[in-house]
Order: structure tokens, then C-alpha cells, then sequence
């Protein structure tokens, strides 16, 4: 197997063709995983979420990085990793235009609600709210078999 | 789509079945996401990994997590987070039973070196080490569809 590294390019174009992604943040030195699934456009990485951990915890400290991988046949892999900034999209006067751009992107695919936006039954009667990250640094590898 | 929380046998069955998974590490507020192979052997979840920039963060700040999940059909999944404390396994006198073991776990699957085990091959010349993270929270979610 050879590593190399991946382009700016190739970096997008893996998180172009899977928007789905494990989100990380961080409180207190824990970090959290969860799976998203997101759309990228432009500098944002496009999400949403029921009210929960990673919301509060985001709220409190809007570091958090998204990473991407896809597997493919003999071994060969490519993994992208995203340092960005957590940006929410409230529900309020002056974010409806970002509302209906993230819903509009988002709406395109299918499934695209799960499993960042539902929670065990028992918790019930939580809203959705929309969430971008603010794409700060990216990274990416790729190994390839050698012919 | 319902969804319900995993019993803690039903999340280790799942970091049994897939030995792929996803650890989180933290630096000053900012989490960082990397995939990993790993091998769960009681309360330990055993892997290794070349140096570099995660080995660096977990030596800073032990505390980490795993996230594991798999995607069944019509859109059912499961999904276990691990919180635990970052071990290393040191090639040192008074550790070699506990690299042993690693390795006798590690080395009977196949592809277990990959990719966590691997850098762009201009950095080369890094040797491998063994850890281990110590269980001290999991927790599961299961999305089935609906009869």
C-alpha cells in the first residue's frame, strides 16, 4: 500500500460523495463521536440535529471537526478529517435565509434525517434545529494498493 | 422508524462484530477523529498506531472515546459511543505480557494494521506502538423499522 496525502480538490470531492460523516466535539477535555450526515457547500459543511449532548455541548464550545472515509476494494481506503467552527442557524429574524438555504440543500437526499435527528422514543417532543460548521481546515490520506 | 437505547451486551456485541471504529481525541477544545482498528478484550479495547499527532494528543489527555456503528437495511442502524482513558503499552521491561496479549489479539485479523497503522509515505521511519482504552462509560442506540 501506498499513502499519499489528498489535494484541497480531492478533499472535497470525498465529502461531496459522502455526506455521511462522525462529528466530533469536545467539553472538558471528553470528546464525543456521533454520526451525521451533512451536504458541503462552499466553506460549510450543512447539518441538523434534534436538541441534545452535542448540541449543548457544541453550544458551550464550537471547535469540533468532521471526518469522512470511504473503503474501497483491496484494502484501498481514503480518509478526509475537517477542523471547523460550529455555527447554529436559529430559528429566529434574520437567519431565514440561511434556514431555507440549509433546508433546501439538505431536502435534496434521502435519509438525509437520520441518525443525527432522531432520538430513543422516550425522549419525545424535541425540535430540529439547523447547524453548519465553518469549514476551517482539511486535511485528507488515500492509500492505494501498488500496482 | 423506532429507536431505543442498547443494554450493555447489545454494545458489545456490536464492538465485537465490528472491529472498526472511530476514536476521538481532544487538545485544547479541539477534537480530533481518526479511524482505528481495535479488538475488545473484556474492559480494554485494544489497537496500536504509528506516532504521530494522535498519539501526541492521548499522551496530553488520556481521555477519549470510540464510536462504532453499523448501517443495516432500510435504513436500520446501531450506533455505540465509548468514553474511556487512553493506556499506552510501552516496550518496556514490566510490559511485555500486556504487548503480548495486544499483539495475540490484534494479529488474528486480518487488515488490523489499517489504517491507523500507516502515514504518507514521506514521513516514514515511525515505529508502531501498542494501547489500550480502559471501558468507562458505553452507551447504544438501535433505529429498527417499524413491523
Amino acid at each position: 500500500m501506498v499513502i499519499t496525502e489528498l489535494n484541497s480538490t480531492e478533499c472535497k470531492a470525498l465529502l461531496t460523495s459522502t455526506r455521511m460523516g462522525r462529528l466530533g466535539c469536545s467539553k472538558d477535555g471528553q470528546p464525543y463521536i456521533v454520526p451525521i450526515q451533512f451536504v458541503l457547500d462552499g466553506i460549510y459543511l450543512y447539518s441538523f440535529s434534534l436538541q441534545g449532548q452535542k448540541v449543548e455541548w457544541m453550544r458551550a464550545n464550537p471547535l469540533v471537526c468532521v471526518q469522512v472515509d470511504e473503503f474501497g476494494e483491496q484494502r484501498e481506503w481514503q480518509s478526509v478529517i475537517v477542523n471547523g467552527r460550529y455555527e447554529e442557524l436559529p430559528d429566529r429574524i434574520g437567519w431565514k435565509r440561511q434556514r431555507d438555504h440549509a433546508w433546501s440543500l439538505l431536502s435534496k437526499h434521502a435519509n438525509w434525517w437520520e441518525p443525527g435527528g432522531m432520538k430513543p422514543i422516550t425522549e419525545g417532543g424535541a425540535s430540529h434545529l439547523f447547524y453548519r460548521i465553518v469549514i476551517e481546515q482539511m486535511t485528507g490520506r488515500r492509500a492505494r494498493t501498488v500496482p
